[in-house]
């Protein structure tokens, strides 16, 4: 059995999200139709890890196990031809068996694009928050590092998964490290770019919408801060609308590819 | 009454382009239903031409007559709020009260945007034309300016409307003025941008069908050049996609804006 490593971009728009749900459409969903047609059995696409209804890609990093031995530029370009053109297969590789897109992923990257003039043209209008009234920018830009390090994000974990249980009946760890948390103006936007070893359920989300709070002089450097210790028991700000955000890459250790 | 002018932004992928039709929602049906709301009582909104479904516009421009004395700023804000975001009001500003988007127009440009790598980005998908197969670009970049002068060009018209008759029962000339034509290499991109003194409907699809036949080496410059001669009798070549062409701007002589 081939273990197959895809890169797939998406424009999450017109999608329920990566996760295969009953009767909707999803990234997975239309993957795993597409696999299992080249396959002629029924696949399993597993992801770095879901994205929500209206978040993009430019560079998912998902799996697949396949017996059927098409070289991997002629499975990238049935894949492409079988997909909607709102998902791209961009790069397949061949990879270890046990790979896995999830549970070795060693840091993931994400961006937060909003549009910060009063007319959002009608071409960005899914692939922005647009945003036009005032906003403290500096005060966001200069928030977005304290983030860096390794901290408790339960105060930026999604409501529903607050109280999430591992297999053996413990809390779910909310510890994750950020390496990296900035924001800048690029363009009429306001662009928030994080790096970190993994994210939970809408968590950048969850941080841009603190850092809007920042920038309506809601929230200052200690309250951030404050909400960074573990069991700071403060409910998780408002979460930013999805079609802002982007997951732009995926990062793994070097041997869990084979060219 | 007032006269008012309207420069317009749209996404037409989800439009049946923009003239009103019976059960479809275009352009001008949105623009129709919210400046009639804002007037109280049914309005016309005319635009410097059609576009075809699928089509955009950067900078569409629209007039309005309306009793309502609303500031334009406020007008513009009031209709944004009213329309989807694919369509976006960008400039509303007084017009002389005989003010008329088409048959005043001076000059309108357009771009089509060929995207010529293999794998399109999700992102672009509905802006572009995605052709990936060879073509002699170099023969195409130095063929566009052919079609720069005063030309017949009812070899470039729509089938659909070769033989149209003006109200007196003459045909309707098929002669335009090309300002310019030209086509060059950006970022993964060929580029075809036309200004002239108007446009024939399916003109510029038109001209891209025959300057990519050019491409494939099926036309060459006597051949271009025959098409332009009036009564060539040379059935329109392929209509490139709609989705490909944007509408960049329409100019106007300077009398006919009071600001």
């Amino acid at each position: 059995m081939r273990r197959i490593r895809l890169t797939v971009s998406y424009d999450g728009t017109d999608f329920h999200g990566w996760q295969v749900q009953p009767d909707r459409i999803t990234i997975q969903s239309e993957m795993q139709r597409v696999f299992s047609e080249i396959e002629g059995a029924p696949v399993r696409v597993d992801a770095s890890g879901r994205t929500d209804a209206g978040v993009h890609a430019i560079a998912q990093v998902a799996a697949v196990s396949m017996t059927n031995p098409i070289p991997c530029v002629n499975l990238r370009k049935a894949a492409n031809r079988l997909l909607p053109t709102s998902i791209r297969v961009v790069d397949v590789v061949e990879a270890h068996p046990d790979f896995h897109p999830r549970f070795q992923a060693a840091a993931k990257t994400y961006e937060y694009r909003m549009f910060r003039e009063e007319t959002c043209p009608p071409f960005l209008r899914n692939y922005v928050c647009h945003w036009p009234r005032p906003l403290r920018e500096d005060a966001m830009i200069a928030l977005a590092p304290v983030l860096e390090g390794e901290h408790d994000f339960t105060a930026f974990a999604a409501s529903d998964d607050a109280d999430a249980k591992t297999k053996s009946g413990l809390p779910k760890s909310k510890v994750r490290r950020i390496f990296s948390s900035t924001m800048w103006r690029e363009d009429g936007m306001l662009l928030y770019r994080v790096r970190g070893s993994g994210f939970l359920k809408h968590m950048v989300r969850n941080i841009m919408g603190v850092l809007i709070e920042a920038g309506k002089g809601n929230v200052d450097r200690a309250s951030l801060e404050a909400r960074l210790r573990p069991d700071s028991g403060i409910p998780a700000g408002p979460t930013a609308p999805p079609q802002g955000l982007f997951l732009l890459g995926v990062e793994y250790p070097a041997h869990s590819e084979i060219r």
